[in-house]
């Protein structure tokens, strides 16, 4: 297995189990010996994370602009990026990543509908070329993935934050703008059917994960 | 004189007099009958405001990231457009803002020492064109400005903010990127002498005003 980090990410919408998986895949890599940071976008510092706050603050008098938006999801990257995914590579560590830029094509370009090339200026803007070595791509129906938000907004007893608030519209967007990216980039995203029980979810993932990371060297 | 809104701005580093001289402006379009916005960045509306308390949050453990930060500006300024400039000057309302992009070439270009070519890239994105009418620049030595800013910050009893404790060779590098912007652009710009007593400096000000006030038909 090479010394160098690599970055991988979790991508998908509302409901789709990333939290459970990627703690998975973190413990897999962890049983080989090597060093893994767990993070998550929007966030992962403390400054990213209040950039996050504001992000999924309810709209209430005045809604958020869709490019103050967008700009503030690059914002939080940024610091992500200096602060802690670059250096983590840099030493060698393995970044697992709790959505990434795939998820800005999906929610800000799907469901907000910005155009692609305007996310895809600021792509390159602000990553110089980084993007992830893999990503795994949780996939399910919508209809599937909102129930199970809603039992884990019952029993958290959470309020609904604003991209939780969306209607079904937005998340059917944001669903088919994650596979579209998926069909161009075949080589980065792996697309995982989540809609399976659990223990079958989870071997498909590892087993993805084992071939990629032997293909690696 | 034209019913189309205009767009007028105040640049200048810390201690130029801004806030003084920006009453003195509206106060004076006010009293032609006209309908004036008295705003700022960066900030102006309630989402923009938070976004300028992340700016202005003094760096502790995790400083913030030049392109994080120049991001943050942009986001506030979408919204800021968005949700106050744009609306009032559709409307015929003349907006007179505290700071503008100037200022961003001056601090994030200037002194952080970010390309202007990225700032550029920037603007283009967020304004898609739009930009001030006029724009005065209160302009004086580096040490002067120094000095009133201590005076302020010794009778309010403030804190410093992020900007505030820069070093004497940032806000030397902020005055001279924005003397050039104003070599650069002498047809919207106007440098004024804010080193002068405050009636001269005025009494300049609403001179250069009326002038292109009355240009504009």
């Amino acid at each position: 297995m090479s010394r160098r980090g690599r970055f991988i990410t979790l991508e998908g919408g509302e409901g789709v189990g990333k939290s459970t998986n990627l703690a998975l895949v973190a413990d897999w890599l962890e049983a080989r010996g090597l060093e893994v940071v767990r993070t998550r976008e929007p966030g992962g510092t403390s400054r990213a994370e209040a950039i996050r706050a504001l992000l999924l603050d309810p709209d209430g008098e005045e809604p958020l602009d869709h490019d103050a938006e967008l700009l503030l999801v690059f914002a939080a990257r940024a610091q992500h990026l200096a602060r802690q995914i670059r250096p983590a590579l840099a030493r060698g560590a393995w970044v697992v990543c709790d959505r990434f830029t795939d998820a800005t094509f999906a929610y800000q370009g799907g469901g907000r509908g910005i155009e692609v090339s305007r996310i895809a200026e600021l792509e390159a803007f602000v990553q110089r070329g980084l993007e992830p070595d893999l990503t795994l791509l949780l996939d399910m129906p919508m209809e599937a993935a909102q129930q199970r938000l809603e039992g884990r907004l019952d029993r958290d007893g959470g309020e609904r934050d604003r991209f939780e608030r969306e209607r079904a519209s937005f998340f059917e967007a944001v669903r088919q703008a994650y596979l579209a990216r998926a069909a161009a980039a075949p080589g980065r995203m792996v697309v995982i059917d989540a809609s399976a029980d659990l223990p079958t979810v989870q071997a498909r993932l590892l087993s993805e994960l084992e071939t990629r990371v032997a293909s690696w060297g």
